[in-house]
């Protein structure tokens, strides 16, 4: 099933591009999300990059997008390659569950239930395309074999931001063409510090960086099973999904908001490990989230010798006896940002907000745009 | 010669309105220094606060102002009390001795060398306006009795931030009127912390708040002894000020920027002090100078529990778990500043910069100008 050029031909992928980003606020906004920003400086927005990195393995026409119907034009506008058959958009999101099946009810109905789906999250960052292609092929693999496949990523620190998947024994003949898969024994929730260091030390846990690979049928299959209210809705709108448009704007606006709003982990990777249905593949290719600034700012180079990171425009930010800061000058043209005696913060500058916090309460920001929220300035979330 | 209103028809004000105040940046800036600032919220800026002092002592019209060039519209603007004739505008800036010893010789020549002149300047704060007119009768009385009479503010602190006044010996029957006056016997440059603090402990030294009292003629007569260009050079231009508006433009065009640039502590206060000419009345009237964003967060009310203070719209701030922090919400409407986690710093946000710094390096912004400054940057500056 392998073609020529390297790509799979029943691969599809699908990129949920569905959160705010709310502790990268006031970069991200929900009326502009994260996924839309280019916060490396790659030239390439993080949906982008991750368009260009599944086409690769996938074909262009392969990969489908799921967005809000908020962002759907941003989101054509940024990927002009995307087919807009391939983009689907929902009035309300619903969290990863209902994303994911949907897709695949669409995809499968297109292609058939043996499609493999792949879902890849629109905020990773991933150093080495050649080695997660390889790592996708293996899993593509697994999926084949009938399992449901996350990819499993060397956890390189006891990271308490992360959930972690906790692996079992290989899959071995099983699936001869993923020598490195292996059964999951169980998904487990972000650990507290001490709990991440013992994981770390056991070598037998990896990061969840939530990406997951099968086959369109097993994954329905497990749905009818697990989670049938939410099977039954994306199977009746799929059924009408690509011949009846103003049948299929009317479904999803009556049917969506009433779907169940639960993550995959829950509603179908947990449950399935359970029982021994997930494999997982070991991830080795350079792996990051572009959770919060000190994410980003691990990311990216330096500035200048006292390690100062600038998302943006180095031009416009001046640093005197200051290190270790993150500063994004966003604010508009003619603007400069002078920091003075300062060390470790994140300056986040952009038209009609200013973000000021240390460093080390980066993971923090997510509650700012709540007390913001609190104080009516929704606007500007 | 005190009215019965309570003013002294023989004195007239000068209100030396030069510097940038650097210290202030980015709020203030060389096209609108901090005397045109409100900065504490009153209503009024430093210069109309400075204005309404001293008209309540000398009366309206006896009010002048030494401004640049490039400020006197905004002057104008601001004081439209100020009469136009005692509107007097340098085309550069050369320090303080030129500027009151022009004034005292145009309104020597105006209204007699037996005039007294006290110069003020824009940007101090007092609080108790009835002490400060009694503190400035006694200065009066002795500038009368043939002193350059400067006014000692009592120490409250041991700051290394202002000069120092070392006084000497009541002035006694000399100026019966000026009860409270003594001879000064030095004025001493800002001292370290460990010599602060020994001054504070003799209780012979006060806070050099740089306002001066004097006879024009007395002013005039040793300028000609120890400064004598300067003397021939601002008579000069007297002579030509209130009849020949042309030609007084073209020599102060000519004259002006050839002028010593000298400090009038250094001119005149020093060496007449060593020679025993110079008197001091004390001052308790509350002072303050508003030299940096320290000295205006001292100056003004918390606006929370935690000791934010607000140099402008409180709306415009949200704060959480920040304490102690001095912020300037002036980059324009519909802008939000949001402090997380931040501690004790200076935010100072206007159009086309921002400013971020603990507060304990407020006495270095000055240093942030002159780094801008090196890069190109003046149009900031």
């Amino acid at each position: 099933m392998q073609q020529t050029d390297g790509r799979f031909s029943d691969l599809y992928a699908l990129i949920p591009a569905g959160g705010v980003g709310s502790r990268l606020w006031p970069l991200s906004r929900s009326a502009r999300p994260k996924f839309l920003y280019d916060f490396l400086g790659s030239g390439r927005t993080m949906i982008q990059a991750t368009f260009d990195r599944l086409a690769a393995v996938a074909g262009d026409d392969h990969v489908t997008v799921m967005t809000g119907v908020a962002h759907a034009a941003a989101v054509r506008a940024q990927l002009p390659e995307l087919d807009e058959r391939n983009l689907f958009a929902e009035p309300v999101g619903r969290d990863s569950t209902a994303a994911i099946a949907l897709a695949t009810a669409i995809l499968a109905k297109r292609h058939g239930r043996d499609v493999v789906v792949g879902s890849f999250a629109a905020d990773h960052v991933i150093r080495d395309d050649d080695a997660f292609r390889e790592c996708v092929a293996q899993a593509v693999a697994a999926a084949r074999a009938g399992y449901v496949t996350t990819i499993g990523i060397a956890a390189t620190r006891p990271s308490t931001a992360f959930g972690y998947i906790r692996q079992g024994a290989p899959l071995a003949d099983r699936a001869p063409a993923a020598p490195d898969a292996r059964t999951v024994r169980a998904f487990v929730e972000k650990p507290d510090a001490e709990t991440a260091q013992g994981y770390l030390m056991t070598g037998e846990y990896r990061w969840n960086a939530g990406m997951f690979v099968m086959r369109a049928g097993v994954l329905l299959d497990t749905l009818a099973r697990l989670k049938p209210r939410i099977y039954e809705t994306v199977t009746a709108l799929a059924d009408v999904w690509d011949d009846d448009g103003d049948r299929r704007a009317e479904m999803m606006e009556r049917l969506w908001p009433a779907v169940e709003k639960i993550a995959f982990d829950y509603a179908v990777a947990e449950p399935l490990a359970a029982e021994g249905g997930v494999a997982m593949v070991p991830g080795g290719f350079g792996w990051d989230d572009i959770g919060d600034f000190n994410s980003v700012a691990a990311l990216i180079p330096s500035a200048d010798a006292r390690n100062n990171k600038i998302i943006g425009d180095r031009g416009r930010v001046v640093c005197l006896d200051s290190a270790g800061n993150v500063v994004a000058p966003a604010g508009g043209e003619g603007r400069t940002i002078a920091l003075l005696g300062a060390d470790d913060l994140v300056v986040v500058d952009t038209p009609d907000a200013l973000l000021v916090a240390p460093r080390a309460r980066s993971q923090e920001v997510k509650r700012m745009a709540a007390a913001l929220a609190d104080q009516g300035l929704d606007a500007i979330l």
